[in-house]
């Protein structure tokens, strides 16, 4: 059991708030779960028909098999196949959602525009589609019917938006291993298929099969949905606010967007800002609206508008009891907040069809009806408002400054600063220098098993003395944002010297004063394919495989189903993969091993498990530190 | 515990045999089993994501809710939709093969020719395509075009195949719920998304979602598959064969198949009547193909292929001693059957990509490669009979004469004997005046915590005795073979005064001479959609509702995942549908009640969990009286 519940000092301020309010936290409801059961906890549990449930005892002279003769290996595996196909499907059902508004916005049956010309031909010439002459409307159109076209793919071609985008090498190694996936949705419903009773019992096979569905996340899913969203709402730029429950103004209705789909959030910051009179009109000084996990991170990246808090506080932002309201779409939501806002005056607004909490106001949302959504929602929070109790309202005063929106394009434009022509070289000359020892990436969620955002910090605290660049999104992001590592400051406090003169450089070079923060915050948890394309570019740059860069990636405390199919294709990108939490595959020893190191000679990357951050990151630095011999480059 | 294994006698003279050759079954691994999780059975285990496992308490002080505040409502619901969903996505991928199958057999790509053109052309016409002059290649392939479509549609128009299917009356209905499918791969991913981590958190929305994945799996997945594989393979007729273990032949050279694809059984089936001579070289007398599970229901309906062992007694087969080779392709093969034939001389080959077992011999099935494929399965077979144990073979002699091949199409040719006209006519008049009191569908599969059979039989023993007509499917319907209610006899043994007189007048009409069987077989678990169509015909015919019909539906013995699927969407049909089995559903005390009794008010169908056969026919059988007062007939 973990020491402590929290790093981060606004949740720690407001934890015995909670108790003195009589509201129970995610922190309680895991001290009454154990202990957890042992059996799931190995990944040897099996429920998959009704013969069961069936578990394999690992250590003692209890079965050896389920039921049906399925051994650790195959219950392990089939396991992790059904939720890699889990995290999968959320994320392409989240992409093809904004596929669908492209295609309206197209359309022109929804008000929703075309923010970003550039990138939208950007994808099309990717595509190989002709651009010149075109209206955006009829582009995007073309687009649209790409992106369907994968998902209509009934031949054994492999997903068009994966061949497009993904290194080449990578890609025959996929093609050798026979995991390049043709149609996302057929992918899915295979996986399903073979995860049932009396199919697939080669755990070899399933490992295989997972790492098809990391690919179709990575790219029918959090590729497609990033596309849809920059086309749709604008790449991000750099935007500097502040991250943390400080960001609450006792004086301004407080509007909060939690999920993950910027389809409505970007709707409710359109019209919090012209709604603004009318909450004055109600005594507010106005509408603040912050954010919470991926909704978060999207408006944040492209609206400026401050985090409030990540997965773990989610609850603690309504305990403050300066919440107005709080309006959510997809993935992430506790179904617990019904019962905490029952607590306060808050307003919990559900929106999505598949996402209903009772208790909740329901306020269905369409892309047609958008506006009239967004307009009721913010007006409910204004109302809210009214009914405010001043006794029970505690806002913690912490809040960080931070830069966010680094997309790849952001990048390499403050490196374009630097080299005009070849604006990627400045960053690699410095890797193959050594003031950049290598990239790590960490995302994904926070888990209550964890001392919330203790592995973020810690883990990233290490890498960045060391000389790693960071880049972060997610809930990870959020946690390196609240901890300082999103500012300058952040760099003269954390970076080692070299990373810390080449930030210096760059932010100069750039003309920002300053030097870029150590870690670059590129977005929500879809935008791990930003990560990606950074990734597969310097790979391009450099003509070598993605394997053999100085770069890992970490989910230092990945709790959703996405999180496994997010570090699935990682390690697809043959990056070692750092878990701080343990995934319930320990009961077969044999997957474990296969996992955790026979993986990397068939595909290159692995995962990597540690629960201690600084030991992580020295396994992380060592993992670098044997890319950078075998390319010849200073240790 | 149940106190005996199977009710079946070639099952228990080998479960002895099975403890001399050392070798473990299903029952064996049951026992061990013991005692099952709790919380499991409950359905209120959750390990969706990384934070878990949670449990729920159902009886003490322990914990209400999971981690995220799942209540015991949402996990229970959670966790069926993901179990609907992954019967579902089975019945979808089956049916996708069988599409494919006919269209490279419509582009003359493959050897598999269209067998029948007269049921091409209905389904051509059901879908609304001009049929004159067209040859049977290009309107095979504009339905296969319909068949794609529902696949790749986009928009949210519902899936076509069941729009043409399905009774109008209950159409309506689903178009009120909002739970009308738009594409199946879609619906998959989508309950995918629904069910991880911070998503619904609505049970009853969620028990909607499982009402949709249950349209899925019956017109997406039943009844397109059936429809192709017919096209394809010709729609059953009528065929006498026998059933059970003493079908094997001590000289010929044993060969079964196993499974549920018709696409490989039906090439070994020709193959091996092909490579007679071989196998009489090799010393045999001939070679003999048998069928266990669906694979062996198929090729029984099409070509009277005997049926040797339901899925509990797949292993039993390979402890005969006699089998050659036993080659599966998908669903209901378990794991264990590679030890179990490493003990013998049995050859066990898997033959589809996602169905691999380590020590199986693996001769991968395309269609492109289907006859070389089924040469050298039926050669492996041949080669096997020459390393033969004579000392291990024991065939017990127990076999039962059936009649199978009970389609639509054969049931209305039979009653087209007594009325041409109107061919429906004597089987709703013989309802209306109650020689035939009602119709009950048995459908699925064998449950090892139900002593093998029992359920299926003694339910069946007392419905036909009450004069209620049975048709059945899937291992219900080997069940009830091996138990001979699939022959006249069968009709003078077990059939009420009613029915007696009604299946004595339809089979001397149709000159057979002999009653038909009180149980008609209507094919594999797939062909439930025949089971469908007769209910919307019947419902068409009386222009009433289906769900006001005295017909019910019957999983006595539930294993599958599809097993619930099809269950699911029989109660869409507005049936009551009996599971023999509890479901792991109990922990909602709320969840249970709707599934059992609020849902009947919404959608006309409900379930009915009770484990005694003699109990669950009088709740049968009151149902069927219920609805036949509601209609104004005899009770």
């Amino acid at each position: 059991m973990k020491s402590q519940k929290s790093i981060d000092p606004a949740a720690l301020e407001l934890l015995p708030k909670a108790a003195l309010d009589g509201v129970e936290t995610v922190w309680d409801r895991y001290e009454a779960q154990q202990p957890q059961c042992g059996f799931g906890s190995l990944g040897v549990c099996c429920r998959h028909c009704v013969q069961g449930p069936c578990r394999i005892d690992p250590f003692g002279n209890g079965p050896k098999a389920g039921i049906c003769g399925a051994s650790a290996d195959v219950i392990v595996t089939r396991n992790l196949l059904r939720q890699v196909a889990g995290g999968a499907a959320a994320h392409v059902d989240h992409a093809y959602e904004a596929v669908e508004a492209l295609e309206l916005a197209a359309k022109g049956n929804i008000n929703y525009s075309i923010a970003d010309e550039t990138k939208l031909q950007q994808i099309a010439r990717g595509l190989g589609l002709e651009v010149s002459d075109k209206n955006k409307a009829d582009l995007a159109l073309e687009v649209v019917e790409a992106a369907y076209a994968d998902l209509a793919n009934h031949g054994s071609k492999p997903v068009q938006w994966l061949m497009v985008n993904a290194p080449k090498e990578r890609i025959a190694v996929w093609q050798s291993l026979g995991i390049l996936p043709r149609n996302p949705d057929r992918e899915i419903r295979e996986a399903m298929h073979q995860t049932t009773m009396g199919m697939d019992a080669d755990p070899v096979n399933l490992v295989l099969s997972t790492a098809k569905q990391g690919l179709v996340d990575g790219y029918s899913g959090l590729k497609l949905a990033t596309d849809m969203q920059d086309i749709l709402f604008g790449t991000p730029t750099p935007v500097v606010t502040e991250a943390n429950l400080g960001v609450l103004k006792e004086d301004c209705v407080n509007l909060i967007v939690h999920g993950h789909v910027p389809l409505l959030s970007e709707k409710i910051v359109f019209w919090a800002g012209k709604l603004q009179e009318e909450a004055i009109l109600a005594g507010a000084k106005g509408i603040q609206v912050s954010g919470v996990c991926c909704s978060g991170n999207e408006v944040l990246m492209r609206n400026r508008i401050p985090l409030a808090a990540n997965y773990l506080a989610q609850e603690l932002a309504i305990i403050t009891g300066a919440i107005d309201a709080m309006v959510v779409d997809v993935q992430c939501i506790m179904p617990s907040l019904a019962k905490v806002a029952s607590c306060y005056h808050t307003e919990l607004i559900t929106t999505m069809p598949i996402v209903k909490i009772p208790g909740a106001t329901h306020v269905p949302f369409t892309l047609e009806g958008a506006d009239d959504t967004a307009q009721v929602i913010v007006r409910k929070a204004i109302t809210a408002y009214g009914r405010r109790n001043s006794k029970k309202i505690h806002i913690p005063n912490y809040k960080q400054k931070i830069v966010a929106g680094f997309s790849v394009e952001a990048i390499v434009s403050a490196l374009s600063a630097v080299n005009p022509n070849q604006p990627l070289k400045p960053l690699v000359d410095n890797i193959v220098n050594g003031n950049i020892f290598g990239v790590v990436a960490t995302v994904g969620c926070n888990n209550v098993k964890a001392t919330q955002d203790i592995v973020h910090v810690e883990l990233v605290k290490e890498l960045v003395r060391n000389n790693v660049l960071v880049v972060a999104t997610g809930c990870s992001a959020h946690a390196l944002a609240k901890a300082g590592f999103m500012n300058s400051e952040g760099t003269e406090t954390y970076a080692g010297e070299g990373l810390k003169a080449v930030l210096t450089a760059i932010g100069q070079a750039a003309g920002l004063g300053t030097p870029l923060p150590p870690v670059l915050h590129m977005g929500s948890c879809v935008d791990n394919s930003r990560i990606g394309d950074l990734v597969t570019a310097l790979a391009g740059y450099l003509n070598v495989d993605s394997a053999s860069l100085p770069v890992a990636a970490s989910a230092p405390e990945p709790q959703h189903e996405k999180a496994l199919s997010i570090g699935t294709w990682a390690v697809t990108m043959g990056l070692t993969t750092h878990l701080g939490v343990v995934p319930p595959v320990l009961g077969s020893k044999a997957v474990t091993e296969l996992l955790t190191n026979g993986l990397s000679d068939v595909i290159g990357g692995k995962f990597y498990v540690e629960t201690d951050p600084l030991k992580a990151a020295q396994g992380l630095l060592e993992d670098i530190r044997s890319k950078r011999q075998k390319l010849g480059l200073p240790c």
